[in-house]
């Protein structure tokens, strides 16, 4: 490990480890953390990494403790990876909002200020993360999918459309999927990136799919039908779909009665989410 | 469900429900809160019940979201019901430790002032909560088990051994398992208890054993090698193994290498604990 990497706790799990990371990123200018789990299958060699982005006000841990996922990821040979959801600290500016600011980094690179100093988790997750992984840890560097909930179901979805070379599988559980069209989207992307339209569909997975449609690589998304954002209309899977439609971009789209947008939901159908990246990467 | 019985959140969960209710105790003469995990099966007939007793600083909700039980309940087709570690509020006792007082009641009845009208743990785990379970969920009464980690392991063991006509199976992670021995137990038991050593023994699962052997009920205990708290001889199970020899009870202690005494680990091995009890409710 690099001395660029300080290890805080690490647990055994499932025959692996996980372990929660702190570095100083040359992108966020601040210090970040993130989990990481090794499945035992990395001591015989590298294997994929599939990373997970998580939802408005989580951090690394959310995932990491709730979500039952590194069971299925030591059955198939996967690393995961969990960033946190914003740059944070006493020099990151804030606002008093849980939708925005520290922990609701919407996964883009702000550009007005007082945000385009810090908020660039677009190119952390894309970039400076996955090569911090590739180095450290036994990474197949080849083969990478992404996931993730709520905001960080935008995210996977965005960083996902955008590098198909990067990303070989995608999927999402209650994504932000048209973030154009949502209170949450609307408010962070105009505050991160002011009022441009063109900027803002850089980041929006409903608009991206017209370009970066991949009919090798289906989505996977599950979505809770008693969801309340989703009746907020803060989710939009619908319209995600429709886009994939006219687009020929393969997704399935599964509502599921009686599920909420919490962490049973996800732990649920985390199983159905890791097997189908696994497809992708473990082939 | 009793107008005695208020339910606060509930989840879609793995095909059945997670609910978080509370209620007055009668025993502990405070609200007290609880989680319960209704599998799909419920629905056809009453199914059997697996209480979980937590840890120190713990709540109803640490087990419920970070063990990831419900998957395998769900299989097998059993209610999970997980209660708080202690009576809590503004008219109860409490001392300023996480090791003892609120979060810490190890499960005994109280005998010494003030700790003696709220801290009635032993009684509501087996007598109350019992009761409120049959009355208001779809529980077969007669298919009952118990578990635990930590302090709630020490409560599974000297719960389960005390009462083999109510509880059919026993289990515990990294157990307190001869609390009379270690400084957590010594502890608590001198101030919830007093000073008569016999009254403590009947709170200690290495003294219980001698007069509650059963060799139809083998117990489960799976400890971490790498538990801190291990190396700090809290947990002693050896102690309570050397016991179970002695008076003919059958004990599978499985030393984990690598293993802590956190969620990490007791997810790992949760799949296998509720088979054990499977084998002896399900049948």
């Amino acid at each position: 490990m690099s001395d660029a990497l300080t290890l805080g706790q690490q647990y055994g799990c499932f025959g692996g480890t996980v372990g929660f990371y702190s570095h100083f990123s040359e992108t966020c200018l601040c210090e970040m953390t993130f989990s990481v789990f090794i499945p035992p299958q990395a001591q015989a060699g590298p294997v994929p990494v599939l990373y997970y982005l998580s939802g408005l006000t989580c951090t690394a841990e959310n995932f990491t403790a709730k979500a039952g996922a590194q069971r299925y990821a030591a059955e198939h040979g996967l690393i995961l990876v969990a960033p946190d959801t914003s740059p944070r600290g006493e020099d990151v500016p804030d606002e008093d909002a849980w939708d925005f600011g520290s922990g609701a980094g919407f996964y883009v690179d702000a550009t007005e200020a007082p945000w385009a100093k810090n908020y660039r988790m677009y190119s952390y997750v894309t970039a400076e993360l996955p090569a911090l992984i590739q180095a450290n840890f036994p990474a197949d560097g080849n083969r990478q999918g992404i996931f993730g909930h709520s905001m960080g179901g935008h995210g996977a979805l965005v960083c996902g459309l955008r590098h198909p070379e990067q990303y070989r599988s995608i999927s999402a559980f209650a994504p932000i999927a048209a973030p154009m069209q949502c209170p949450w989207g609307t408010k962070a992307l105009s505050k991160y990136l002011g009022s441009d339209l063109q900027l803002w569909k850089e980041y929006d997975a409903s608009e991206l799919v017209k370009h970066y449609a991949d009919r090798d690589r289906p989505v996977l998304i599950d979505q809770g039908a008693a969801d309340p954002f989703l009746a907020q209309k803060q989710l939009l899977p619908e319209v995600f779909q429709i886009a994939c439609q006219e687009a020929g971009q393969p997704v399935s789209l599964r509502m599921q009665p009686e599920y909420d947008h919490s962490y049973y939901f996800i732990a649920t159908f985390m199983a159905d989410h890791i097997r189908h990246h696994a497809q992708y990467l473990c082939r």
